[in-house]
């Protein structure tokens, strides 16, 4: 069963990304964009850590998988193929009240009456379909023969593209396609931050083989997406994979998992691994004309291969890892005096950014110059941050509050002044023991180089 | 003036870029759709590490310059301030021979007289604006105040969040805001392969200073971003400087270069740096009524900071690399003899795939081995790419297509059959230079790393 809700707990985790910049609400001076987030500075480099370790255990570490980045704007055709103008639609209703558009089967349950989440009301339109892909007019007339729609994933374009990449790589059965970009839903009810939005990323791969290979290839992928979240800082045990019934299934899979994790809203989808047979393939074969077949020249054999799917959030996956991180403890002043801290637990791997550097004393110049050697030392390997404004304490929870794994202090023991022995050694402070070790500068590159590969 | 445009050259690259898979037509199997492009396996791994690279200098390696990732999906409100609703518009003429819309301006001049490009006819209607703002509905009921543009640029989300990004940051003029990301165009008539399309990718930076700095900083990103085209392998002298006449600024900047490249095309423009005053924060903060104004701790004083923005395309800057890189000279085949090949020469530092590995023979089991713990070794470093079939020098030749700058052959003195003495070294052989040095294995990523880097 789902843990429990605990909406405190998100409040407090909107309201950091926001004052520590990591997420804020779109067009937000003119009164918001429903279901569009912008990235600040540190929510661009921790959305960029994930999508670039996705790419190279992916694409870079394989053999058999090559990526591609296809054009949002798609063709009418390919999404007539696919099924999602005919169906790609959620039922929805207006409230007769307050005249609310809402997502019928998201309406608020109160004393065995559906209610309207915005007015409490009880009566309500018909059930109608309300497709959720946006579309647009390309080209210079409005004619309805111009309308192009946004993707609502980006998988279609794997398929469309199929034979090309085929040809190109020179790929054998079975390999994969991977992509990484933007995607749209004209959501009935943007909701929980950036969890459900209109404008979203994804990350997906077709992994095509041949038929008899789906279901163990099924499971396979299952077990590698754990993996993957282990590997980035959210555990095995904060995971649940649900074998999505047979009844809620899409008709052409012959199975397919959801991974979720347990946000403070409640369990929710992170991932969906998704066996679809031929379908897709078949579709846009049948649709086009094009032959999408491939010759397997062991067996001599044409076929449509099948392809299984793990398509995966990024900004849920972002959201995740916060959530995840989100932690309030005890840390020492520069008094020595305990106080409550908030310190953000991302993987080092992930974290925005992975150390910073002070000088004890901001109007010492030799402290200052000597911070700014270890930056630039530092600087082509990971992010660094320079920070010399306030006490070291002050600072230290400054860094924690955003996630980075070190921080290093330069002080009079580093210019040599107490101690030649200890001339260009540092303090080296974890984030999460809040421990403090002496080590040479020199040294910082490999060792740090280390903690956040 | 500009160099003579070269049509038979740009057919070559067009298909080069097709077969081996750097760029396709997008939803190519329906027909495809006009003014948008699929980068393929290739195609993405050079977009990716000239956005990479780009991110690096502009973002990682400056302590001046903090990054976001806006939302595509644009509050009508934000696009109206920034005056795009109003007059963000080209002028359009109908054929009144074939109907065709037309750029007005871009009608073919014949024997004194303006044609038509589709079918040569000399009859137009009148010029009229059309405006280049892709748009689609938000929400669930298509009514006028739902509607929401695809952004035309990414710079006004930086605009917009300045305030926002400035408080988490702590920044201090001058302070620049980065991002990459996609933008949207209905141009009337796309053209020039990817050039102009109707969906792109920009890299943006708004350098924010104080009014007095603007115009010192205009002169300083002229020349970095100068240095950066020289640093991804387009040289100074293949660039042209193009000061925007005061009569084709707009009226707000106070002074515009344009970044010129001649493509086999024309000479075009690849990036802008414009001096926009406070033109952009002062409609916003007129529109929205919430003070964009920066302290001066200093001086004490309130004011609205002015911009420098150097804005690039990342398609013009992809196809102007593969431009340049393109070349066709003679290299040995097996037997000795000369043949002509197809090279593109990319910096390596830019190239999609950095080094190749040939086992000498596909069909001795040790060869293999030997090649794929060299893979092994050196896949942490970079990409890399396997190929056991076909001759050495047609494998060579493959990748001297792709522009793949080094190839490694494992063979029978690897495995130190002929002399110990040169057991565990390798062939490592330059596209360029086509020259083969004999180096130990374990000094592989040492090398590579350097010459990439």
């Amino acid at each position: 069963m789902s843990a429990p809700t605990d909406a405190q707990r998100m409040e407090k985790i909107v309201s950091l990304c926001k004052r520590r910049g990591f997420i804020f609400q779109s067009s937000e001076i003119y009164g918001g964009l429903n279901g569009a987030w912008d990235y600040g500075p540190l929510g661009v480099e921790l959305k960029r850590n994930l999508k670039n370790y996705w790419w190279r255990v992916m694409v870079h570490e394989r053999d058999d998988v090559v990526g591609m980045d296809g054009a949002i704007l798609t063709h009418p055709a390919v999404l007539k193929a696919s099924g999602h103008v005919e169906g790609f639609s959620d039922p929805m209703v207006d409230c007769r009240i307050c005249k609310a558009h809402l997502r019928a089967d998201q309406l608020v349950e109160k004393k065995g009456a559906k209610q309207c989440p915005n007015c409490g009301g009880k009566d309500f339109t018909e059930a109608r379909q309300f497709n959720l892909m946006f579309e647009t007019h390309v080209g210079a007339a409005a004619e309805e023969s111009s309308i192009a729609y946004l993707r609502p994933e980006t998988a279609q374009s794997m398929f469309v593209q199929f034979k090309n990449v085929l040809e190109v790589s020179r790929s054998k059965l079975p390999f994969g396609i991977a992509q990484i970009g933007k995607a749209f839903r004209n959501e009935i009810n943007p909701r929980n931050f950036t969890f459900r939005s209109r404008e979203f990323e994804q990350m997906e791969l077709e992994y095509f083989c041949r038929p008899e290979q789906g279901t163990e290839l099924l499971e396979y992928w299952k077990e590698e997406r754990l993996m993957f979240y282990e590997n980035i800082g959210v555990p095995r045990g904060k995971l649940h994979v649900l074998t999505v019934p047979d009844e809620e299934r899409a008709f052409y899979s012959k199975g397919t998992y959801d991974i979720e994790y347990d946000f403070p809203f409640g369990r929710q989808e992170l991932e969906g691994v998704a066996y679809r047979t031929d379908y897709d393939l078949s579709q846009h074969q049948k649709a086009s004309g094009k032959s999408l077949e491939y010759f397997d020249e062991e067996t001599k054999e044409k076929l449509v291969p099948h392809v299984v799917e793990p398509s995966a959030g990024v900004d849920r996956t972002v959201l995740a890892m916060i959530c995840e991180a989100y932690a309030e403890d005890q840390a020492p002043n520069d008094k020595g005096e305990m106080e409550s801290r908030v310190v953000l637990r991302f993987h080092p791997r992930m974290a925005p950014i992975k150390c910073a550097v002070f000088p004890l004393l901001k109007n010492k110049v030799s402290l200052v110059a000597k911070a700014k050697e270890v930056v630039a030392l530092l600087r082509p390997e990971m992010t660094v941050f320079y920070d010399e404004s306030g006490a070291i304490g002050r600072r230290y929870r400054r860094q924690d509050e955003i996630g980075t794994p070190f921080c290093v202090t330069i002080d009079f023991e580093t210019l040599g002044e107490k101690d030649p022995a200890r001339r260009d050694t540092v303090t080296l402070r974890d984030r999460d023991s809040m421990k403090q070790e002496r080590v040479p500068v020199e040294d910082l590159p490999v060792i740090l180089r280390e903690r956040i590969r």
